[in-house]
C-alpha cells in the first residue's frame, strides 16, 4: 500500500469511527436530557454495544499497518503538516489503545460502571467506607494501566512516569514534572491573596443575585448572550439537565444544556456562558476536517480555556457588564431596579472559600485543583493508601482554605472523575484557567468592543489562532504560537489580583 | 455447531442487530424532534453508517448456516413454539435480504433518497412533473425486487405475485387475493353509506372542535387520557414534531410525538391517543424477548390496530366522552360551558369526503387507502404508466368520493410513501381498523368499565392476547387466536355504521 493510499485509508477509517462515536453522543445527550427514567438499562446496553464497536475499529490492526505505511514517508516528512499532525496522533491513539490488553480495558470497564453506581450512592449517604473497596480496584488498575503505557526501556518507573502516561490521555505531552512547580506557585500565591479578601473589610452583596429570576426569562437572557458571543443557534441548542455539559455530535450540531434555579442567577447564567464557551470552540473546528485530529478539539485544557474564557474573562469582567446590566435589568423587570452594574460586578465575583469544587470562584477554584492534584500524585505513588484519603482531604482543604469538610459527600466523595478512573483529569481544569488568560492577555485588547457588546473580534482571534488548527499541535505548542509566548501562570495571576485586588481592595 | 449452540448465536445476533437499530431511531427520534435545522447533513451521515453496519449484521453468511442448523432440528419440531417462530422469521428476513443483489439495495437506497427530496420539492410546488421520473425508476426496481422474492418454480409472475412480495414486507403472509375482495367489499358498502351521510339533514356542530384549546392544556388533557389508558410515563415521553410518530427504541422507552393546534381539537388529541395505542403495544412486547422476532411488533397492520382501537373505538366512542366530556371541561374553563356530551360526541365523529388520508374520517378514511391499493397494483403490473397517475388518482376520487383534487399536491402527491419505495405499505392501514374492530368486538364488553374511565381490563386483554406474543404468529392467525374468528370486516363495517348511522339517522 503506497503512503497515500494508506494516508487515505486512515482518514476514512478514523472518520468512520468518528461518526459512530458522534452517535453514542447523541444517546448520552439524550440519557441526560430527555429519556424517560424506565429507559436507563436499555441505555446502557445501547452504549456499551456502540462503544464495543467503537473499540474494535480504533484497535482494528490495519491501522497499524496503514500507519507503518504513512510514517517515515515524504507525505508526514514536514512535521508542521497537517498529513504528519494526523499520523501522530493517530500514532497516538493507536499506541494507547493497542498497548492495553483487552482483559485490563474489559476489566477497567466494569470495575468503573459498578463504582460509578457505587459512588452515586456513596456520595448520597456519604459513606466513603463503601467506596473505599471500589476506589481500591481502580487504583490498582490505573496503575497497571500506566505501567503499560510508559515508554519502555527505563529502570523501574517513578510514579511521575506513571502520572505522565495518565495525564497524557486528557492532555497529551503536558507531564507531572511541569504541573508540579506550577501548582506550587499557584499555591503560594492564592493562599494569602485569599486570606487578604476574607479579611478585608469590602464585601459584595451577594443577595443581589439572590433575588427572583424566572426561569423563562434567565433561558432568554443566556441564549441571547450566547448568540450575541457567536454561537450559532441554528447549529445547536439549549436543554435542560441536571449536570451541565455541552456536547458537540459533528459539524452543525453542539448541545448546550443547563439548570435553572429561580432564586439564583449564577447558575444557569454563567453555566451557559461556560458550556457555549465549548461550543465555540466546537462550532470553529475545521468541518472539512471532521474525523480526524487536525478537525477535532486539542486538549482538555485547550477545551475548558475556551469555557473558561467566556464565563469568566469576558462574562465576569466589567467591560462586558457595561453593555450587559442594563439589558439584565430590562430583562428581568422591576428585579434589580435599586442595583448598580459595580455592586452586580462585584457580587458575580465574590471570592469565598468554599468546599464544593464546581461551585467555587475563580480565586480559590485552583485550589481545589491543587489540592486533587497532590492527592493523585500520592495515591498513584501508592504513598497514600485509599483509606486514608479522607482525613487526607480534610487537612488539606484546612490548610488551603481554612475549612474543613465535615462529610466525605463535600469532601472526597463530591467529584465523579475518580469512580470512572479519571486519574490525570483535574490538572486540565487549572489549564484552561491559565491558558484562557494568557490567550486574554495576548490578543489585541478587546476591551472597548467588549463595552459595546460586539465580539465579533475577540472570537475571530480565537477562531483563527486555536480552533482553527484543531489538534494541528499539541497545546503547549498551539499557545505558544498562538501568543507568541509560552503558556506561565502569570496572566492568570494578574487579571485575576486586578480584578480582585481592586474589588476587595487588597 | 449444534442446533443448540447455532440458535443461541442467533438470538445473540439479532438481539446485537436490534440494538444497533434502536441506536439509529434515538437519532431519527431527535431529527424529528429537537434536532437544530444544521445538523441535517451530518445526522444523513450517522443514519448511513448505522444503515450500513446493520444491513452487514442482517446478511452476515453466518446467519445462513446458524439457521440451516436449527432448521429440521428438534429445536423446532413444534412449529408454535417460540424457537420455531423465531427460526421462521429469522430464515423470513435473511431470505427477503440476501435473494436481492446488493447492487439493486445500493441502488434502491439511492433512487429513494434522492425521491424523498426530490418529493418534499415537487409537493411543495405540486408538480408532479418534476417527481415523475424518480417515480418511474423506482417502480422499475421495486419490480426487480419483487421478481427477486417471488418463489421460483413458476412459468411467468403475475402481478399478484409481484405485489405479494412487496406485501409481505410490511405485513408477512398477507396475499393480494385476500385484499382484493376485501377492499371490494369495503368500497362498495362505504361508498353508499358516506353519499347517506352526505345526504343526511343531520349535521354536527364542528365548531366546537375549533374554539380556543390553549396548547399546554392540550397536552396535558391528552398526555392524562394517555396515561389513563394505560400508557406509561415513567418509560416513555411525549415531545412535539411536525409529523407525528411513535418509535419505541427498546424495553424501557418509547417516545410519542404529537403537533399542537391552538384552534383545533383533534389533532394533539386524537393524534396523541393515536401514537399512544402505537406506544401501548411497544410497551406490551414481552421485554425478555427484545431483540427475537417474539420480542417485536406482528406486522403493520397489527401494530397499526392497536393505535386505531385507542383513538377510535374507545378514543371516538360515546361511552368514553361519558367520563372523559366533564373532565374535557374542567381541563378547559369556559371554553365549553354550552356543549352536551352528545354534541361534541357528534362532532368528533363528523363525516366529510376530503382529499387528504391523513385527515380523512373513520369512514372515508379506508376509501383513500382502496384507491391507493388499486392504483399500486395497476402500477406494479404495468397497467398503468407513471405519467397516467394523476388522472387516474383524480378520477378515482372523483368516483368513491364525489370530489375531485384541483392539484397533485393534494392528490396522488400527498403521501410520502412512494417516494421511499413503500409499495404495499397502504393496506396495512385498512387491516389496522379491521384487526381494531375485530379485537374489540370478541374482547368482553368494555363498555360500562369505559363510562367509568378504566381501561385496565380492555389493556389487559390486548396485552394478554395480541401484545405478548409479539411476532410468534403471522397475524391472520394471531387475530384467530386472539378471537377464536378469523379476520373479516364485519366487525368494523357494523361498528362504523352503528355509531354513524344513529348519529346520521341513516
Amino acid at each position: 500500500m503506497s503512503p497515500t493510499d494508506a494516508y487515505a485509508a486512515l482518514v476514512a477509517d478514523a472518520t468512520e469511527l468518528s461518526v459512530l462515536q458522534s452517535c453514542g453522543a447523541v444517546l448520552g445527550w439524550d440519557q441526560q436530557t430527555y429519556m424517560p427514567k424506565g429507559g436507563g438499562p436499555f441505555r446502557g446496553e445501547q452504549l456499551s454495544l456502540l462503544a464495543k464497536l467503537c473499540h474494535a475499529k480504533a484497535t482494528d490492526l490495519k491501522i497499524g499497518e496503514r500507519l507503518a505505511a504513512v510514517e517515515g514517508s515524504d507525505l508526514v516528512k514536514d512535521a508542521d503538516s497537517v498529513e504528519a499532525a494526523n499520523a501522530r496522533e493517530w500514532r497516538h491513539g493507536y499506541d494507547r489503545a493497542t498497548k492495553l490488553p483487552s482483559r485490563l480495558v474489559e476489566e477497567l470497564a466494569r470495575v468503573t460502571t459498578a463504582a460509578q453506581e457505587a459512588w452515586v450512592e456513596a456520595k448520597g449517604k456519604s459513606d466513603f467506607v463503601s467506596f473505599r473497596p471500589h476506589l481500591e480496584k481502580i487504583l490498582l488498575l490505573k496503575r497497571e494501566e500506566a505501567s503499560c503505557l510508559v515508554p519502555p526501556g527505563g529502570v523501574g518507573t517513578s510514579k511521575d512516569q506513571l502520572y505522565d502516561a495518565l495525564l497524557d490521555e486528557y492532555e497529551p505531552g503536558c507531564t507531572t514534572a511541569e504541573l508540579r512547580p506550577l501548582f506550587a506557585s499557584l499555591t503560594a500565591e492564592l493562599v494569602p491573596f485569599i486570606k487578604a479578601i476574607g479579611e478585608s473589610s469590602k464585601k459584595p452583596d451577594e443577595s443581589v443575585l439572590r433575588r427572583e429570576f424566572p426561569t423563562d426569562r434567565q433561558k432568554w437572557f443566556a441564549e441571547s448572550t450566547a448568540a450575541a458571543f457567536g454561537f450559532d443557534f441554528t447549529a445547536g441548542r439549549l436543554d435542560t439537565t441536571s449536570h451541565p455539559f455541552c456536547s458537540a455530535f459533528g459539524p452543525g450540531d453542539c448541545r448546550l444544556t443547563t439548570r435553572y434555579n429561580p432564586r439564583f442567577f449564577n447558575e444557569c447564567f454563567f453555566g451557559v456562558l461556560h458550556e457555549a464557551g465549548h461550543g465555540l470552540y466546537e462550532q470553529g473546528l475545521p468541518a472539512d476536517k471532521f474525523g480526524t485530529p487536525c478537525g477535532a478539539y486539542c486538549s482538555l485544557g485547550v477545551h475548558e480555556s475556551q469555557s473558561r474564557f467566556w464565563e469568566n474573562l469576558i462574562g465576569r469582567g466589567r467591560p462586558f457588564w457595561d453593555h450587559a446590566f442594563p439589558r439584565l435589568q430590562q430583562a428581568f423587570p422591576g428585579v434589580l431596579p435599586n442595583v448598580t452594574a459595580d455592586q452586580w460586578h462585584f457580587a458575580v465575583n465574590a471570592v469565598k472559600p468554599s468546599l464544593i469544587r464546581v461551585e467555587a470562584d475563580e480565586a480559590t477554584y485552583n485550589l481545589h485543583v491543587a489540592i486533587r492534584f497532590e492527592l493523585e500524585l500520592a495515591l498513584i505513588g501508592g504513598e497514600l493508601a485509599v483509606a486514608d484519603l479522607p482525613a487526607a482531604w480534610n487537612d488539606k482543604y484546612e490548610s488551603a482554605l481554612g475549612i474543613r469538610p465535615t462529610t466525605d459527600a463535600e469532601g472526597c466523595l463530591q467529584d465523579i472523575h475518580w469512580s470512572f478512573g479519571g486519574f490525570g483529569y483535574f490538572p486540565t481544569y487549572t489549564l484552561g484557567n491559565l491558558h484562557a488568560a494568557h490567550y486574554f492577555a495576548h490578543m489585541p485588547d478587546p476591551t472597548d468592543a467588549i463595552r459595546r457588546g460586539e465580539f465579533r473580534d475577540v472570537l475571530g482571534w480565537l477562531r483563527t489562532n486555536v480552533h482553527a488548527h484543531g489538534r494541528r499541535y499539541r497545546s503547549g505548542e498551539l499557545t505558544r504560537r498562538a501568543t507568541g509566548q509560552p503558556l506561565t501562570a502569570e496572566a492568570f495571576s494578574k487579571s485575576l489580583k486586578g480584578k480582585l485586588g481592586a474589588l476587595y481592595g487588597v
